[in-house]
């Protein structure tokens, strides 16, 4: 429907082409938000009277966050090595993927985002090079940044600065997941707690969706990476694999991901991979399947659903669409409203069930997650933030 | 009439002062350009749609300057630590002056300014950042930074990038005065080459100032800072002030300021001290004086005018104000238009001759400069500025 629409094989630019004339001069621009008509506003804007601004933050840094645009202000950060199914594309060719995520932040959330793309992929010269931005933002949103890198980029920029740090890739995503899967466990009227979930990729996503499940109360998880499952009997496991490895061993056998979907209840594809018919029909009555890879899923949703209850993809054009426009900008909306110092996984958890309760009376095997164009998330998952960011006293704003 | 209305003395935030109203939430935001209405929308403006332009990009990265928003933006960059007459005050609290400047940038030449304060005072650190974001920016402007830093992070920025830098506090400043001395002269009928000048101020925009002057063609200038004429044979000069003493030798003896300005034609204050108006009374006649410090003048313009036959100052309240609004927002948009390599000596030139120029037949002692709201000064000086680029063979883009 929507996404067949659009040639993907053309990559010089045709000024005639809808893709390319859309993104003529780019997507994005400063508007100014005060007058700017004689001397007189502009002595009030800037100098002299500006001087009195500058000033009254000096003595107290706190002034900062009522007069000037900071504090609804949130860098869109990338090193260029993981753009969406393109890989190490570089800074430049990253911006119009930041650029579109900075209208998204605007038009979902009101926030105003600013697309960074950087010429780096050290990971200490990003951590340092985003420290030093810091205090021109009030939050920053990582977003592109390959595996295993974006954990510790993430983990250390969390400790080191007091403005919430949040890696769309890993959580925006595993939010959204949970979200759509509280609704199919509703539908097929299962608990978190007893389903067994088989998780295709093992980078940014599904490390993500990992922990935010077991946050969530699932038990049984297996994550397959393209040698098979991740298993502690498994040789040469990084860092990142090995912590998976032990967090699943409870349930996670070795073997192939069709060994590993045979009688699963849940798979959740964030791979780019594909899967066998076979293996969806081998799967636990019930099954549900979010083949999540785009524009690829790993099983195309018509196959899937010869099998299994209820299917959804990353994809506009079939039910069920698993996107993150649902998250990231309420999550960042709540978060600047009450200044929270961190994206908490509470705030994360509180978001999905947000998310999840939105679709209320219309839930169904082909509507388990709200439109991305539904103008009640973004406030509903801002909500669940303040609230949750309230009470875990990670609010520095009284709301 | 304007800088007198505004309460200078008050450092706490007051919501009903017009200042501080005015800054509430900031001055700007960013707009999107491009429809977001439904899932079609979505599929051009981000994924899958995007993802082609990312591939041009990839391929030539040329595409890059037509299809982001890249080509016309602006980071103004600080480091917090020489803002306005405030001094060192840190990034938070510069915060409302990038802003300020951001708006003037958009209102006057229609470039998409970002404002970025720095958590680094350090040069080598600042030059890293700014290597490192440059992928993000069509051009970057540095902009309160303090001497002598600021000579060095500008010189191996435009070593290091391939997009023009420009530190508006040395070049913004000495163009427009460079602007108002070609027209002072032509009132008092007298030749750059001819005149003796004195320049209180060997910071950014007194070494500036200095040559942009000696590339115009005047040959006798002194410097004077706190502790007199900066001169060959004073001891612990550091490196800048050296190549002032340098510069000026052929014309400037040691001395005061008061000795200096005996007989000088032009006085340029551009260092927040004070001239006594002895001093003033002892120039030659026709004497012209810049008093640019801001809010209080070197000397007071009306105590100038008792002596001087043109006096200008940095403020909007009294005639020939001198402010470097006439400058940054031309420059840049001439040079982003070309896509310009550099900020040139010649097209700094050639902006101030057109500044000039724009005077005309109104040209008189009290008009020698045209307003900062003349809406043909920033189109004249980016004509100046991408004539000039594309004679010199730095321009990028045939325009």
């Amino acid at each position: 429907m929507v996404v067949t629409d659009i040639d993907m094989h053309t990559d010089t630019p045709d000024p005639d082409d809808p893709v390319f004339a859309l993104h003529r001069g780019g997507k994005m621009a400063i508007a100014t938000t005060v007058p700017l008509r004689d001397a007189a506003d502009l002595a009030i804007a800037y100098t002299p009277g500006v001087a009195r601004v500058c000033e009254a933050i000096a003595v107290d840094p706190e002034v900062a966050h009522e007069y000037t645009w900071v504090s609804n202000t949130v860098a869109v950060i990338t090193d260029g090595t993981a753009v969406l199914g393109l890989g190490d594309i570089g800074p430049a060719a990253s911006m119009p993927v930041m650029e579109g995520k900075a209208v998204l932040f605007k038009q979902f959330g009101g926030v105003d985002a600013i697309p960074i793309a950087l010429a780096t992929t050290d990971t200490e010269e990003i951590i340092d090079t985003i420290v030093r931005l810091a205090p021109s933002f009030g939050g920053i949103n990582l977003e592109d940044i390959s595996s295993p890198r974006c954990f510790e980029i993430e983990r250390r920029l969390i400790d080191l600065l007091d403005i919430p740090v949040f890696h769309d890739d890993q959580h925006g995503t595993a939010v959204v997941v949970l979200a759509a899967l509280i609704n199919a466990l509703r539908v097929t009227d299962r608990d978190l707690r007893d389903i067994k979930v088989v998780i295709s990729g093992a980078g940014a996503a599904g490390v993500a969706i990992t922990k935010m499940l077991k946050s969530a109360g699932v038990r049984k998880i297996a994550v397959v990476d393209r040698t098979g499952v991740v298993h502690p009997s498994r040789d040469g496991l990084g860092e990142v694999k090995q912590w998976l490895a032990d967090e699943t061993a409870e349930w996670a056998k070795p073997g192939s991901v069709s060994d590993a979907l045979e009688d699963a209840d849940v798979f959740i594809g964030v791979s780019g991979g594909t899967i066998p018919e076979e293996a969806v029909a081998s799967m636990a009555p019930n099954a549900i399947v979010f083949a999540l890879a785009n524009p690829h899923p790993e099983v195309h949703p018509e196959v899937a659903a010869r099998h299994a209850r209820i299917v959804a993809t990353g994809r506009s054009d079939f039910p069920n669409q698993i996107n993150n426009v649902l998250v990231f900008p309420g999550i960042f909306r709540g978060a600047l409203d009450v200044r929270a110092t961190q994206i908490s996984e509470g705030m994360k958890l509180a978001a999905a069930n947000a998310i999840a309760d939105l679709v209320g009376d219309d839930l169904s095997e082909t509507f388990i997650i709200p439109s991305a164009f539904d103008p009640r998330v973004a406030t509903a998952v801002a909500r669940a933030v303040t609230d949750t960011a309230r009470r875990e006293g990670l609010a520095r704003r009284p709301y």
